[in-house]
């Protein structure tokens, strides 16, 4: 499946291939997964897009790498998105995730999956002491 | 609003009284937030859930607290669950959640936002890489 | 808050009041809902969705009335709509729905919420068993 | 596709064999659905959701059991959780679903699916009479 | 996949051929796509979506027919339907979706579920000036 | 409500009020809608979004200007998004959407909101003809 061509990097022009190669070159391997080679159908936005994943995903900040790919998994998996909870869980394995994290991590998803509803249903009123402004 | 009356520690009886006190004890404060007050319609139901809030929440695992409240925020906001929102936000910045840190946190649930879109909206066929079975 | 404005029974014009009088004689109440004061901006649209809530909910059919309102609930919780998850809710507390089949009704949409998380998460292909074509 | 291994009940150890026991037992079947076999990667997990659904689905209550799990579609339908789309109707059918609710079903799910969106683009503000608190 | 059986045109009955008949005529094709062989099902629900279909998208009003295709596939990808993302962008390249047009299409998702985002993790405040009531 | 505080140009520091300033001019107002507000709080992420916001919406391209706001409105209801289902209404309504215009959408919102629930109850299997890859 798929509403676009996905495109090889024999395919692909120069613009593409030059994000390619970075991809290749920053992640140290030779693999390109098939979200880019869909995006790559608007090679601008394949830019922009990469660009994102690098500034936010790889600057070093007050929150490491692994913790941003739990969060990633867990805003895919409420948003349904099969593919992305596939990519990130992958991505969260290669960069040390263990069997108790991740087991963790769904315990988690899986709670405020739950509480979500709940708090939706009754339509809980805000406590005025979780209002900043 | 709230589709529920909201049941004060005064209204409450014996059995929700329990849970109650026993919120107050955990957390080291006489605050109880709204959601609490409303799930106390149903006595075994808010039992079962503070019940499952210890365990998941507060039971030393891997994964330390802040990170577990930042994933709660996460998947809450992909539910657009107004109340959780707010509290979980609550509850990390309570947990020690610098601002560098939350705005660390948004910049990657917008981005998965914006990548699960389109991957949804490509329908991205998921990598072999990727599929563990 | 809202998107648009709500007309009242005394600025409609004919097309409007005269769905507003069939809400009010099959409901036999004097209120009309806000839902229907927007609703009227776009009177062709009023008139349908009229016509398909009176088909779908109110046509005698194997399933009872409040069994109806008990669903209408569980997607409205869903898809976080908080108008419909207090307006069903009030509908179906006028059709009879006891305190305990509200919490029923409240556990079975949390252990659905917390299930598809998981079920989302881990991707679980879906047995042969359970495909009909 | 999965994000985890599938556990046969030959690859279980003692304590997932205990479940699965017991879900065979209480179903009266040999056959266990993927979604055991996936939860199984996390035993602690495994136990905590099979004795919930137990609780709120089995439980002798005011709603029927059919009913629940028409509740139970109904969220799965709206969360676009595919795998919980085809065993929950796999398991209404169990319970005697016929095509004649199965096609009720549909048609309030997707009323709500119409009025949830038309409600939340209009932002219709909520009802004093629909609030209780 | 799928929940309920695909009705083929030799196996419908007269009254869900005649629909079939209709869909052929309209759209100037033999092919008939999934959707209505499985909503085939239900005679009266597939007559009801299919003249709601005929009156929102193909009656002439002030949004042409292209435009209401790029909404709809927006709504799809939202509700993470994978079935109506794959139809109704086939349908609105039939249209003339140019690739830049859904190019453009898709970065306007892709920045809405960003912004989307962020609105609802920071819970903002609707200005008054947004506000029609 | 809000779960940040909202930055006014007076408590603005010079790198937030550059973005102000720029807001202010190519809008051609004065006023500065709270979403942009709550972002100041991280600056960087406010120049980041308000870039984005002016090249996929402002750029002339193949779709224009109120389609995409239509586009816009779209994606936000199907997420929920209160604040930006306001915003967006009131910006697609400043770039001339008439009330037809605006009934026509919602029409089309509501029906694709119906009609994703039907695929995705019914689960439909994605036709060969939709595929491109």
């Amino acid at each position: 499946m798929a509403t676009v061509k996905l495109i090889s990097y024999e395919e692909a022009d120069a613009r593409v291939r030059a994000v390619y190669d970075d991809i290749r070159e920053v992640r140290g391997t030779d693999f390109i997964n098939n979200f880019w080679l869909a995006l790559a159908n608007d090679p601008a936005n394949l830019e922009r897009v990469w660009s994102e994943i690098k500034l936010v995903m790889m600057t070093p900040g007050e929150l490491d790498s692994l913790t941003k790919e739990l969060i990633y998994i867990a805003v895919s998996v409420a948003n349904s998105c099969s593919y992305c909870a596939h990519s990130h869980t992958a991505a969260a394995r290669a960069k040390g995730m263990s069997d108790t994290q991740y087991g963790e991590l769904l315990s988690v998803i899986a709670l405020a999956g739950k509480t979500n509803s709940l708090a939706n249903a009754m339509q809980v009123p805000v406590d005025h002491a979780f209002q900043v402004t």
